[in-house]
């Protein structure tokens, strides 16, 4: 590990906070940059600069410009040169592939197999149980994934629609547009620790929203969900549930959110419920306990998943899964395509269904409950881990997401590519998160803290000395 | 080539159209399928079924199922089962890669030198001028990238905003979000030959819009779009212009509009105007002729282009460049991610800004420019060719698409991939399209056509011998 900038190097360290906005009439982009001074480059080589905080400090991206041929280099030199930039950005990748504990990525895949893939252009446009005339694509491989995951949640091939798509977030804004396209004026509900683009969907088709308070668990309050319910009965209700969340892994109760519809006199044909399973809906299905189970026997209207989250893979991905009674309000026919327009994207990533089922494939059914298995066994050694040295922790018993104290240390935060928010941080204990590397995150982590001890108590020793000397 | 299934073979052949929707209360998936029953596989062995007529037809997919691990099968075998697939997908796709012409995909690109990176899952997820927390990313390739594409539309580095979209549709949907956001009773305006995306994203962003009828070239109609301009004369208008439509690759002429705008007395203050560049955006440039510039310079709002059309990438993408000023109605902090939330999508793909970034710097502004060149000279030679053999064509002076009478034979529309719509198709002649390949199309599609032809001439003799025997 490389020798961490030492906190106790100057008494005061305040924040360079955002400049003026507006200069000159003109409109600056940097202007509207929260930056910090503080450098890390030791600790975090390959990130501009820490984290600030619990405001948000905003890390310039540094740019590699286009590199356009020059008369003083030859062909063979500005050859050499690129191939010498992608090699070293490849040893940068491998780098922050090691220390990576805080998004929730399976980092851990091997699609050697299907390198040549990407000597083609594949593009899956359009619906995907329908071809369009551009023929490399991949449809084969996204319809066998989709019918996987169709079984997963228990809906008839004939009675599903989907597709996999760039991301969860297109999965949130496909699911709360189905509900919004066959409930018109429907309200959405979604609670407080519901992923950011479950609100940003619901400012993008202008509609009416409620966001719900949370327990301490970071569930939806199912109290205050039903005040809202009856405060807006006479119209439907579309509902953004929740299979893990974001920052504490928290999985709404679908079995209480239906009572609680039922309650308040809301009947099947007046609501519509998404479930954003980003992480955790596909690791439920495989929990032996008595977990709230997410299918379609119940009245839910559709469910995604991320690709590159549980089941890895090189390019963001995700799975959305859509009664196909409700996605006909969507659907219009394009005749260029010569295929249907029911996805948010028209031209969509041919790669990522080749990906998911060779996952899917090599895995099996059986291999996957094991990962899953490894995941909640290993989050339960971090959380044991942690209390063992006196770090207070929280995880929910249907979670593998570790939530702790956010460290002080910003180029920690940094160095370990922990997501935060407010003081709390978490560790997302995914298949490539071995025991050895939590050791290794929990040694590092309480140095953090030490060395962050010390420089508080330097800091009262040095006023405390400026004090004696203005005496 | 493979032998042509015969159209002589049979007097009638009545497509099978939709079944009855509703079966037993369910909604049937498959009963919302328009099928053909006529088999082409001789001709086209990769499409399950052809195109029929302007009607537009649905090709169902087939599906590869996941594997599941067999009691009867060795590990071994099971691999060697999964890569004999992979192979033999791998082959379907240079065989549907070489008969390519209808879309205006650049097939023609090299990513030797890339390969490795499809070990990494790289993720821009955020802004890209602002590092989030998590590291394997490739914001400096994307910002490089859109750096150079700043330059290309004449737009200073601290007045734009922009990133790497996951299509063309990405960068439509934000374009006229942008738009929306900044003039939220603004109506929108387009040509009635606009992507299908411009009024799907109108729909979705709950926007009044009015679609415009276009001249006989594609362009839209300026007189239309003036009255339509006045009769909203209290409302702000965001107007989508179209560089190149999709079938005809028409250009709107960007300097009459601004002029309708100024006439019907919409100051700068109360217009808003996305250029969709998609394949166009970024040949125009390099036109040497006096075309009519799209330019920051001029009062734009946004341009998009895709990636993987005219720079070739095997994965769809694309940019979008905007003003910064116009960009804050949008943009928010997400402090999960550590970074602004002001793009549709919230994880990225990180490996676009790579392949765009290497052919961009592999090729240089200059050959950038010849491959231009290349493609509008040999637009020429296929209406050329197309004129010699007596085929009637069109294709307009700011153009590389040719449009041609839709083929009678739908196997061949299959077969070279061509996009359709009405009586029209239409080649794209891309830099992966030669002089050598544009002869093997037009010899095909005379053949094509003669088949077709003495098949109309059987039937008639058909008919007539039936008449003969029942009299």
């Amino acid at each position: 590990m490389a020798d961490p900038v030492s906190l106790a190097a100057s008494c005061a360290m305040p924040p360079v906070l955002s400049k003026s906005a507006v200069t000159g009439g003109e409109v600056k982009r940097s202007a509207h940059m929260k930056m910090d001074s503080y450098n890390v480059g030791a600790v975090a080589p390959y990130q501009a600069m820490p984290v600030a905080g619990p405001v948000i400090t905003h890390h310039k991206s540094t740019a590699l410009p286009v590199v356009e041929p020059h008369p003083e280099m030859t062909e063979e030199e500005r050859e050499a040169r690129v191939a010498e930039m992608i090699g070293s950005y490849m040893k940068k990748l491998a780098e922050r592939t090691h220390h990576h504990m805080g998004y929730p990525y399976n980092l851990d895949f091997d699609y050697g197999l299907l390198e040549g893939l990407t000597k083609f252009s594949i593009n899956n446009l359009g619906d995907p149980f329908i071809e369009s005339n551009y023929g490399v694509h991949s449809r084969e491989f996204e319809v066998g994934v989709l019918n996987w995951f169709a079984r997963l949640w228990e809906i008839d091939e004939e009675e599903y629609w989907g597709y996999i798509t760039t991301c969860g977030t297109e999965g949130n804004l496909h699911g709360i547009l189905v509900g919004r396209e066959n409930f018109p004026d429907g309200v959405m509900y979604a609670s407080s620790e519901s992923h950011y683009s479950v609100f940003k969907a619901a400012r993008m088709y202008r509609m009416e929203s409620e966001k719900i308070p949370t327990l301490e668990t970071g569930e939806i309050n199912y109290d205050d969900l039903k005040a809202a319910l009856a405060k807006n009965a006479g119209k439907p209700a579309i509902l953004n549930v929740n299979i893990g969340t974001t920052v504490k892994g928290a999985v709404d109760d679908l079995d209480r959110v239906l009572e609680v519809l039922k309650e308040t006199g809301y009947t099947e044909d007046r609501f519509y419920i998404h479930c954003d399973g980003a992480l955790f809906g596909m690791m439920m299905p495989f929990l032996s306990r008595d977990a709230p189970m997410v299918t379609f026997r119940k009245p839910i209207g559709s469910v995604s998943v991320s690709g590159h989250k549980f089941v890895g893979a090189p390019v963001p991905c995700g799975v959305i899964i859509t009664r196909f009674k409700y996605v006909m309000a969507l659907s219009s026919d394009v005749e260029y395509l010569n295929s249907r327009d029911a996805t948010i994207m028209g031209s969509r990533n041919g790669h990522a269904p080749v990906y998911l089922w060779y996952t899917l494939t090599r895995k099996g059914y059986e291999g996957m409950r094991r990962d899953v298995e490894k995941c909640m066994r290993n989050a339960h050694v971090l959380k044991q881990m942690f209390e063992s040295a006196g770090i207070r922790t929280m995880l929910n018993e249907l979670s593998n997401t570790v939530v702790f104290e956010r460290p002080k240390e910003e180029a920690f935060v940094r160095k370990w590519q922990l997501a935060c928010e407010g003081d709390i941080a978490h560790v997302v204990v995914m298949p490539n998160i071995t025991v050895e590397k939590l050791e290794e995150f929990v040694a590092d982590y309480v140095q953090s803290r030490a060395r962050v001890s010390i420089a508080a108590a330097k800091r009262v020793a040095c006023e405390a000395k400026a004090a004696e000397e203005e005496l």
